[in-house]
């Protein structure tokens, strides 16, 4: 038996974020982080190691941090918790025992039941682990026609990158628009825009039915009744949660599988967190649960589970989930947060949306300058913003943070008429003209009307 | 006698938001905006229009938003004001009557009284009009040899643009370090040191004690006692409200020459407003009085002004100038929110200072990756952020935007430790090495030192 006081389960986002928080917060603690990859993926870049990054060489998670903090790092898989022992074992039969455990098991993608053909060769999917990875862009080299299944951001990315670098991509994606979890669609029609002018074909509204094929896969049929030709395929139909470990020991997990996680990141058997990917959330806005997963979130969590392992901490906890995503096509960023005006309608709030398209550098002149557009999510009554999404150049992402971080103070359309924002030509649209502060003044007059 | 509702003095950033937002939200009321500017220039586009926009031609403020709203433009000046009367007298003998009239006079380029020679041809400022920068630009043709003194935004941005277009430049500050107003002196020496890589001469903690030659300047002497030769001068020594009027007609200044305006930007004279440069700021974070002008700051004032014109709104009230500043030398993109660590020591704060150093991409290996540095200064027992600056490259401006949006909801570094920010490997840093929030790890880890 090897004695712990912290075991880490998991060495993506939340693994790495929770084991340096712990060990910097708690640096007496032995702190072991098991994960079951001998090189970690940074989890966002990964559908860049096709084009943009080359190699998942490229792509790597340091250990740095953790291994300078003195974060024991051990290469295995967790094969069963002892909660009344607190013990782990692992696949290789070492035990460790803990007395804090912090579950960062992320998720893997979804293979639904009901796609036949799923499992001929040349079906793949895009999971986090550099072998599989590898081989995957091993594989794809001789393809020549890949349909990708699915246009979230996974889905979005991997065909943009594939299609860079020669293939014959084709996107699938059975709701109306693609980024449609996300964006609006004014704004998805505009990646759609971007997506086809780089050479992605892009299907909306129709799905996949079947995959077809002896042994390897040749081609996918759509609900229309088409079938495609194919070389391979790309599966992007979202993450599960990976949890049959949590499951298998007794860990309550809710209706969509995640670990029941409360505020300060504590499962339902004492001395249990759980956090990232694999657990429970519920929205910002909403307060129902949230199925949304992102590394940056993950991280957040992360971190709270460390600050709340040894003595909870108010100030320190998780108050719900703002999906807050960027993604880039071409010299085009998009990002989201909070709600679309859409996801507003449905969850019954009484909104009133703005957008205003401006330009990102004063004057337009400046040779990088982009076309910028902020649309803005408000609650009519009250103000209050939920939610914000921007199309523009490089500065989008952190333009879209200023908007996740209105919605995290919970900010209304008056606080942000008289916030000061900084401006400089060569780096933000001009101060008369910024479209997130334009955005707001339009959303003013809509609430009076 | 021209009939009026609201009438609006100065052109600038203040007079055009304050224009726009008054017809915007009373499209009823007349609404004339009397500036001295056939063209008016985009204020922080003026070092730019030197070398990168090429002419001031590029650099025009457009007129259309208020047209297309309706706000009478007139070109003139505003010779005299009867507050009694309630009417504006412009030079070329028109009267205007008002109901409400809004300062946007701004500011005029500080010549130092005790500067020998300033008189002299070929010393020049930076002031805001056209046909003086045509001017100038026409007249530094010729010039080989420019001393540039005040190491300010606008000193270092005109220097590195005169350098960018062959000139030989020399920039003159007496303080130790350029941008001392704004960066703690680790970011203003990443600044001199780009500066002088691009060949800037920069000379600091020395004065200029002289303006020496004949008819035209030929000379500056240093406090030093050591003479450079110069073929022209640029004045870059900062700006004073542009007030004459003002005082003129009996509103009550401040120490500083500023106009005297409360939180909805009232005058001490019933129906009167003043916005921007020309009005008088608090400092966020102390109180005192403050002397920043910026035309970011201006516009969100000349809003104010605007939606407290008819009725004032306890919503949008001026909570005090937190400086927001940005530039951008060669490749990297300098910002700062709030107080630095060096002033908020000077008032007296019990702070901690942390910086993280990072990269503005994940995995780093993306081409145009930059370092990107934060740094944060907090209020050691609350946790409160006081100000925050970083350097890279350039989303460098809305990550700083994200820590003025901090500042001014009183965010504290607890608060900043659980917010979640959103991430992608083209456009942000890595979300478990986002600089900001290492930043603020490490402060907390210091706060408890």
């Amino acid at each position: 038996m090897i004695q712990a006081d912290v075991v880490i389960i998991g060495g993506s986002a939340t693994g790495l974020v929770a084991g340096l928080t712990v060990k910097s917060n708690f640096p007496d603690k032995e702190v072991v982080l098991i994960r079951k990859e001998e090189k970690v993926m940074i989890p966002c870049g990964i559908p860049y190691i096709f084009g943009t990054v080359g190699t998942s060489d490229n792509n790597i998670l340091p250990d740095e941090g953790l291994k300078n903090l003195g974060v024991k790092i051990v290469v295995a898989e967790v094969t069963t918790v002892d909660p009344l022992n607190k013990t782990c074992t692992t696949n290789i039969g070492e035990v460790y025992s803990y007395d804090k455990l912090i579950f960062g098991t992320g998720s893997v993608p979804i293979i639904p039941d009901w796609l036949r053909g799923a499992q001929l060769g040349h079906v793949y999917t895009i999971p986090k682990g550099k072998p599989y990875l590898d081989q995957l862009q091993h594989k794809l080299a001789d393809a020549k026609k890949v349909a990708v299944i699915g246009a979230g951001f996974i889905g979005v990315e991997i065909s943009d990158e594939l299609c860079k670098i020669g293939k014959d991509v084709t996107l699938v994606e059975i709701q109306p628009h693609v980024l449609g979890q996300t964006f609006d669609d004014e704004f998805a029609v505009e990646a759609e825009n971007l997506l086809r002018n780089r050479g992605v074909k892009i299907i909306t509204g129709i799905g996949v039915e079947e995959l077809i094929g002896h042994i390897e896969v040749s081609q996918i049929r759509l609900s229309d009744g088409t079938d495609l030709d194919v070389d391979a395929v790309i599966l992007a139909m979202g993450y599960r949660p990976a949890n049959e470990l949590a499951q298998s020991i007794g860990l309550e997990l809710n209706q969509y599988g995640f670990i029941k996680a409360d505020q300060y990141r504590r499962t339902s058997v004492k001395d249990i967190f759980a956090a990232g990917d694999c657990a429970e959330k519920v929205d910002f806005a909403t307060g129902k649960l949230s199925r949304i997963m992102l590394a940056s979130t993950a991280c957040t969590e992360g971190r709270i589970a460390g600050l709340n392992l040894y003595g909870l901490d108010t100030f320190s906890t998780f108050k719900g989930t703002v999906g807050i995503y960027f993604t880039f096509i071409g010299d085009t960023g998009f990002g989201a947060a909070g709600l679309t005006e859409k996801q507003a309608g449905l969850e019954g709030f009484n909104i009133v949306a703005a957008t205003f398209k401006g330009i990102d550098r004063h004057p337009g002149k400046i040779s990088d300058a982009h076309t910028q557009s902020v649309k803005l999510i408000v609650s009519r009554k009250s103000g209050v913003i939920l939610g914000g999404a921007a199309i523009g150049g490089k500065s989008t992402g952190e333009l879209v943070n200023v908007i996740g971080l209105a919605i995290q103070n919970h900010m209304t359309i008056n606080d942000l008429l008289v916030t000061q924002i900084g401006t400089h030509p060569m780096l933000t649209a001009s101060p008369a003209g910024y479209p997130l502060i334009k955005s707001a003044e339009i959303a003013a007059r809509k609430m009076q009307e």
